[in-house]
């Protein structure tokens, strides 16, 4: 159990790290100062979890308990606008860091919910809450419709690995972090395929004059 | 009493199918994925109770409860992506239920409210923020100006509603039933009332250089 | 400590006013209806507060255990529709009000979380959610980037007030009523001056092609 805590946190850090610096980038493209930037690198990175606490009065909130990770997401954010074009570049290993922050968020939002005793259902939606409205609140904030809406398979993955990881905890009923790596593993991997093969949900347009 | 919770109940139901779909509808004017699709439907359709719900702490979420709601909402949004054309031309029985759906909410929301022993201005804000807020977060999800801001009177009906139904349930100490019903007629016709004429509030339109 | 809790309710009650008529002219240049209006102007003075409690679990919200700043914000949001250029005339009035605004709303999120035993960075965070979000909010709901990530120096002296505050109270011990003037003192001060030289924080443009 304590592997377990100790992996999710090495994990969640990581991926906290990456959303900063990538919302910090996001934040540039739309010319913000140096507030903006941070602002919106701190809603990115922890923002999708505080919506999920909220929703389901799961107080208090992390960054609440554990105000150092908001230390971290300042200074991630501040070193994101100093190299910009190198993390630009080494936008693999983002993606992948990415791809990590996105799962672990499903995971740790699907194991809030089986917490508090909720079933698969909300399992998921913790899940997907805690992956995907990060990036919708940055995207909101830049004034934009969130990315997440039109672009390849991204929630579809926080789906899948709430469903893969409630699957194995309460169902399977296997060792919690043997559930967390290989919902990890799964996810990721499905993640980077996702990407590589630009798979997308079907797009619903509709534009009869009304 | 128990017939008044299954009549609300039933037309919470009408209320947040007719959401879902006209939400998902919305979704598709902005060409977006079958998870925009769906998500849109849900904030449409549950937006506005959640933010109520967590501005009063009334937990758990309506939703969180009871999740086949989510699953209803899910199937409405599948449904009107595949019948957009029908669902278009149907436009009157939706705006219908629509104003069903926004009479009952208001009821829902102001409910709520006089349980937690609140009084006559916080029952009109918890049935305007049930009433509107699904459709705020809608538009600011699409990237623009909610409509209930610049259209017919609509919030109007949510604060008309709350009104009526505090006015009967606390001063006038009638049977719940008999106020939801009541309320639910007077709303219900205000609103058709309103899109048929056109009735809106006076615009604020202000643009003198700063 | 009574006269600290009337200063500060003064001030308070200044504030939200001063918000709540800059909020309506912001509706206004978007041509709004009295309902979006009086929202917009709701959201706009407490909306920030109203963020702050539900992020930090500190229930009842002010304006659910006091309507009567409900009613006052409507009340201020019609005279602004009615005298939108004395308003804009009384510039320099409006910009010391909100100034005014800004700092005690900082003061009481700082003082919201020393209350709940949270250290200095969450008093800073109560601090500049308090004093920013209501701002944000509106210019989400306006369907623009919000201004406070783009302008002069704004929350930063949410950031400074917090910090001294939180510095006076816990680290000095002052007198809560010495702690609050000297806050409003220099953090009013330094807001103005920010105005009056256009001090703002460094812009991040980055513009290259991903």
């Amino acid at each position: 159990m304590e592997i377990n805590v100790l992996t999710i946190t090495i994990l969640y850090i990581i991926g906290i790290s990456a959303e900063g610096m990538t919302g910090a980038l996001a934040a540039g493209r739309h010319k913000m100062d140096l507030f903006g930037v941070i602002f919106i690198a701190l809603v990115t990175a922890i923002g999708g979890g505080s919506i999920r606490d909220v929703l389901l009065g799961h107080y208090p909130l992390t960054w609440v308990k554990h105000p150092e990770y908001i230390i971290l997401i300042c200074f991630c954010a501040l070193v994101a606008t100093k190299i910009p074009r190198i993390v630009t570049q080494l936008e693999r290993l983002f993606l992948t860091l990415d791809a990590i922050g996105l799962v672990v968020f499903s995971i740790l939002g699907a194991q809030i919910a089986i917490d508090q005793n909720h079933g698969f259902i909300i399992a998921i939606a913790g899940a997907v809450i805690t992956g995907v409205f990060g990036g919708i609140l940055r995207d909101i904030l830049c004034a934009r419709i969130p990315l997440v809406f039109q672009k390849e398979i991204y929630a579809g993955i926080a789906i899948i690995a709430g469903a893969i990881y409630y699957t194995l905890v309460i169902w399977l009923e296997f060792n919690t972090l043997i559930c967390t790596l290989a919902t990890l593993f799964i996810g990721v991997i499905a993640r980077l395929l996702a990407i590589k093969y630009q798979w997308s949900l079907p797009i619903f347009s509709y534009n009869e004059e009304k």
